[in-house]
């Protein structure tokens, strides 16, 4: 079954439910209801927000809570009562309440961390030390641990005593004495040994574990190369200080391609949903690389100026101007956004640069070629409807379009394609070679290009 | 620890040891790797790729064929044996095996489901009857089932017997006698359960599940709202046809986004990784919307033709026509860049246009207003520089320019903005509003624009 199709009447009960106004019909109703549904209601009741969460079970509370937007968590936090954000913060894994903490301005995280119990606490201030985007701010503390003398049974009791509140139970933690890392264990394996077999009959050295300060897309990759559902975080020494689950490269994929996608639309990730962004901060962010554009687009101008006495002489020139910058900045944009893309996913390192040149030669020629020869034909077929327009020379006009076009499209491919290689080899984030950087870019270029041909075509001529 | 520091010197055991030829030596170190391990060795050996998986036990050799890319598949299936192939294909999990035979020409198709057992034949050909980028597609009969008057002890039975090749025990499954799935526990519950209880005593009937035709980004979805690693799947009538795990999850994400990001680059999408696209099917994705820019970009030629009087009379004004238009063209492209990506991740519906629509208004005029205020003043600088560019009417032009940035800005802002909602509304695929289609719409009307600005500011006195 779809969760869509429950919806409708879910809301309708909800409805029913608040309007007895009885407080234990309400949480009964909740506490019966999915994670993914209560949230929907949530966001569908916007006047009932703290008190859904409040008359939920403090576990679940949290398991809605922590699926809710920033905003709507902002708006829950300072309506409910103190003590119970206490306890919903206690509650919440430490993975999420640090997620939820690092979007918060510093007055307020002082407020809440006061609420935390001594040991939450210690988690958290420990999380919110690792730098952002790491490994270390997404671990939990929340797993299973045996030593590797413990026997099957003993595992059993270990996790009946602690297994509780683990994220995940499907692999098991051997560590030694002095905490370090040893080995991961499969409950599988457990399950299936005979209760009196040692933790490292079951052991196969071949721990797999991501250090605390690797890049969360590091851990993204180290995920999807390894069929494992959790991996063990360890710091420099090889001590086990958590675990990451899978659920939370979910949310790092996302977040990546939302940043990377919006580099390369020609603005500064946002990191906060788009209507949660604040007018002016929204305005800043894209300001900025708009008056870059600009500032390099108008080289342009520099450019026509330049050629301005041309112009004079044969104004008909002017005419394809938009159209022949245009299609370089599109073919442009195309080939970056291609080569970005096959980076982003590791299809392309830097090392293939001379195959992926190779390549983009062809595709230019190719797709320089289709343009062109409509190009060309266009001018031929408006000439023989009005002769007037492009006069006697219109078989040069065709060939200056014409061939502009190709060399046009060419260099927009080329350049589109290179350079993300060229600023990854920099060091800096290839997704800056958005397609308006690349459009600006071959915008002047493809002026000169155009020019080139022209004084080819029509040298002693018209010019 | 990060596993690229074990790298460099894996490669030289692995030289070692292959020199050493001795098969049983080579299969020993192979076993002791990790999977991750093993497809860099692939990698990075490609004349020994058949040879180190077939090297391999059976089980670990499925695991290692699972991870890599398709060229590299293909390629090991060509050398392997052909009973290595059977059993390679046998072993494989059935969602990896239909993914790796759909990629497959249809002759090899055929010639390779020979090879698989009738059991697993079976279970191939059924998935692959399900629609492409559905659950069903996804999905993995080796799960663990239980009935609902089962005790505890009998589900442990169960697991020993069935729970070697299932992909996760972490939920188990209750299903009645007629195959209909009733819930699902959790594996925590069992252990923490005493021996006795029985099956219907965990269960809290708050399954989630997924329809065989869902989507498989709906799919996506439901995992991210709901906190599970695995999620069952039935079909229309209730009846449990397999699994869907996390780990899948991670796969889809990247596929979508990297289809968007294509469709926003103005390519189609490519389906599979850039280096491995023929040349031919490279320039089809990429030639079909190129055209069509440019087919639309045409109209710019047009319009500049119906004012070419206008030109002659104020050569001038050509000078910023790149300038204008592409200003539009990357605010269009900043805008729809925005809204394409915040509807992906569910941040904005179609109902939000109103609020979207505001906050844009708002925006293109504060962004206009900044390379309307930078163009007016070039144009002063400029003059103060050169007088005789611009001439006496310098100012008018200065102000033709300035206001034509802030209409063009605005218009760029809106369109870009709007548009992505719109084809969302029309049943289209709001990426396909890509940068480059923005750009082309902008262009077209950013003339229009400007032309009108110079008659408001020059009628009479230039033109």
């Amino acid at each position: 079954m779809s969760l869509e199709l429950e919806l409708p009447s879910l809301q309708q009960q909800f409805e029913e439910v608040i309007a007895g106004n009885d407080p234990l019909a309400i949480a009964e109703f909740l506490n019966e209801q999915n994670i993914s549904d209560v949230a929907d209601l949530v966001y569908n009741n916007t006047d009932f927000e703290a008190p859904i969460i409040a008359n939920m079970s403090i576990h679940r509370a949290s398991a809605v809570f922590k699926i809710l937007d920033l905003s709507v968590q902002k708006q829950i936090v300072k309506e409910l009562p103190p003590n119970k954000t206490a306890e919903l913060l206690n509650d919440l894994p430490p993975d999420d309440r640090t997620d939820f903490l690092e979007e918060l301005p510093n007055a307020a995280i002082r407020d809440l961390i006061k609420l935390l119990n001594p040991e939450e606490l210690k988690i958290t201030l420990a999380m919110l030390g690792y730098p952002e985007d790491s490994v270390g701010r997404l671990m939990t503390p929340d797993y299973v641990y045996v030593y590797a003398n413990n026997t099957v049974t003993e595992v059993f009791d270990t996790i009946r005593k602690h297994g509780k509140n683990s994220e995940t139970i499907d692999v098991i933690y051997v560590i030694d004495a002095q905490g370090d890392l040893l080995d991961d264990i499969k409950i599988r394996d457990v399950i299936l040994a005979s209760p009196d077999k040692f933790v490292h009959e079951l052991m196969d050295d071949r721990v797999v574990a991501l250090n605390v300060n690797d890049d969360q897309e590091h851990a993204n990759d180290v995920f999807k190369m390894n069929n494992r559902m959790a991996l063990p975080v360890t710091d420099d020494n090889n001590k086990l200080l958590g675990i990451v689950t899978i659920d939370d490269m979910l949310w790092v994929a996302n977040e990546e391609f939302s940043e990377d996608m919006q580099k390369m639309g020609g603005t500064e990730a946002l990191n906060e949903p788009y209507l949660d962004t604040p007018l002016l901060r929204l305005f800043r962010k894209r300001v900025g690389w708009l008056v870059v554009l600009f500032l390099g687009e108008l080289l342009t101008a520099s450019v026509m100026g330049y050629f301005e006495g041309e112009l004079r002489k044969a104004i008909v020139l002017t005419l394809f101007i938009p159209l022949i910058i245009s299609s370089g900045g599109n073919s442009g944009s195309q080939a970056s956004t291609l080569i970005i893309q096959a980076m982003a996913v590791g299809d392309i390192t830097i090392r293939d640069w001379w195959r992926v040149l190779r390549r983009e030669i062809s595709s230019g020629v190719m797709l320089g070629l289709v343009l062109g020869i409509i190009g060309f034909i266009r001018v031929l077929v408006w000439h023989s409807i009005a002769p007037q327009v492009y006069g006697e020379h219109y078989l040069r006009i065709a060939y200056s379009v014409g061939f502009s076009l190709i060399g046009v499209v060419l260099w927009g491919t080329l350049s589109g394609s290179m350079l993300p290689l060229l600023l990854k080899r920099l060091g800096a984030d290839p997704a800056v070679s958005s397609a308006p950087f690349v459009a600006t870019l071959v915008d002047v270029t493809g002026l000169l290009i155009y020019f080139s041909m022209a004084y080819l075509f029509l040298q002693g001529i018209l010019l």
